[in-house]
């Protein structure tokens, strides 16, 4: 049984310090994918695009194993497009345009073949539409629910609707502080797991990413690179990693869980060495458990004798 | 043979959105002192105060075995005074006072019985008094330095003369980014550690640690505080741990270099959960190991099977 993917699928055109790339492959549903891929098929991708979006997208999704019977193309409409510019620190980005296109109408329909998924991983979109998801599903045992800043302001209620029946949130730090109203993160975690997920993630970039659960916290690393390309998509690897690894090996454990938040950060460390997906296009597996080992190397420490 | 410590001392006043203290016991030479009693003693300390400090502060020093042969005790002038006022995001503080004193004319002094000692740490004082001390000690095998942007941006070459005799510098991730001119710390921290120091650890407050070497890079984690009542001093309190136990375990190895710096932080940890020194003075060694074994927990997975 596949894992369910749902989100947007984007040509961005990005700039940094380094170069600019013009109307690449992008978007959630895209990066959580291909980062989901290394671990096991099949993924289901359920999004949407216009009749612009390139044949060699498609061959790269196809590639690597992403089904795309739930693939909506409208005819005579155009993709989703988004541009940003990263400044000479990267952890610093403008939003030049948001082009909603196909992306506005967007209705996620669940083929039925995909609605017997177990694992969902729901993309940064409209909590409406995520709650649609999870309504067309039969019986999801692992939902895992992005969202935003936008949402978190705009979508309040609906996205509170969502996250009673989420098991993971993964969001950022300020996406956390925002949605319990809290500076403190351990007191906003709290917060945050009283409101439905059983698990919280929260991303902090360059400082790695906490796992909280019932009486755990788990703090992983981030991966120490000197060049960072284009840290677009990092977020969605992130999950596309970590789902994929639960997936992989269909353990929800604690100490699995753990596991799958390295290889997520193993997946967003191979994302921002290139633009846009060309990071995630050409790995081996091998290639994604040697950076986890790395991340081994990087946190562990000893107990005196 | 003791671990000598130069720094400030001082009388620090503090505004937290929770409370408010006058005329505490504060400055660098004083947490890095009472949180190396920890590990091991002596703590030779040297520094300088007015006839104004109280003669509480010196028992509760001479409780910790930090021995004051080297505590200029200047008549007729008043001790060193800070006041700082923390915000509701207690990563953001302004500095509301900053009464030199008898800090301004201050020359630190080493007495003969310290000029042996082997293990020095360096707080954040001017370094051209940093280099002074340096000068008086007869074979300093370990020195560990602290520094702020204060003397990165007005005493750079002075500093780079004390940088080429230090062991290990320990700085925050903003001064880092200044002293190297980098805004990638894995880049700022192999220019830094071309400047002289064979080991250089980057502070990032709440989200923990960074210890570099030749071909090394350790993650520490942050301890997981629900309440932080006061980060004054945490920076200090955090080299007095590192110090600290090295100087107990007398062991230069990177593998007991990482663990010293989880010490440190766990006594940083210690440090803010109270005001001014209050946090570090009634520990455990025992409590002390506890916080350190949460730490293990905190970060610790396994490979897979």
């Amino acid at each position: 049984m596949g894992l369910l993917v749902v989100g947007s699928i984007a040509l961005d055109t990005v700039e940094t310090p380094f170069d600019r790339i013009d109307n690449a492959l992008g978007g959630s549903a895209v990066y959580v994918s291909l980062a989901a891929s290394y671990f096991s098929g099949p993924v289901y991708m359920v999004g949407v695009v216009g009749e612009d979006f390139g044949k060699e997208h498609i061959a790269l999704l196809e590639d690597h194993h992403v089904d795309i019977e739930g693939l909506q193309v409208v005819n005579g409409a155009k993709t989703f497009r988004w541009s940003g510019k990263y400044h000479y620190d990267l952890n610093v980005r403008d939003t030049l345009i948001t082009e909603l296109n196909v992306f506005e109408s967007f209705n996620p329909i669940i083929p039925d073949n995909y609605k017997k998924a177990r694992f969902v991983l729901l993309g940064n979109i409209d909590p409406t539409l995520q709650l649609r998801v999870l309504e067309q599903m039969e019986n999801p045992k692992f939902v895992v629910c992005d969202t935003m800043n936008f949402w978190i302001e705009g979508k309040k209620n609906e996205l509170l609707e969502v996250l009673k029946k989420v098991t993971v949130l993964i969001i950022n730090d300020s996406e956390a502080r925002l949605l319990a109203n809290e500076p403190n993160l351990i007191r906003a975690a709290r917060l945050i797991r009283a409101l439905g997920p059983k698990y919280l993630i929260i991303k902090k970039g360059e400082h790695g990413a906490l796992l909280f659960g019932e009486n755990i916290v788990f703090s992983a690393p981030a991966y120490p690179l000197e060049n960072i390309y284009d840290p677009t998509g990092a977020g969605d690897t992130f999950a596309g990693g970590f789902i994929g690894y639960i997936h992989k090996t269909q353990d929800i454990s604690i100490e699995n869980l753990k596991r799958a938040v390295v290889f997520g950060s193993a997946m967003a460390s191979f994302c921002v060495e290139k633009f846009s997906t060309k990071g995630l296009e050409n790995l081996t597996y091998l290639q994604v458990h040697d950076r986890f080992r790395e991340f081994l190397k990087l946190s562990k420490f000893d107990d005196e004798d």
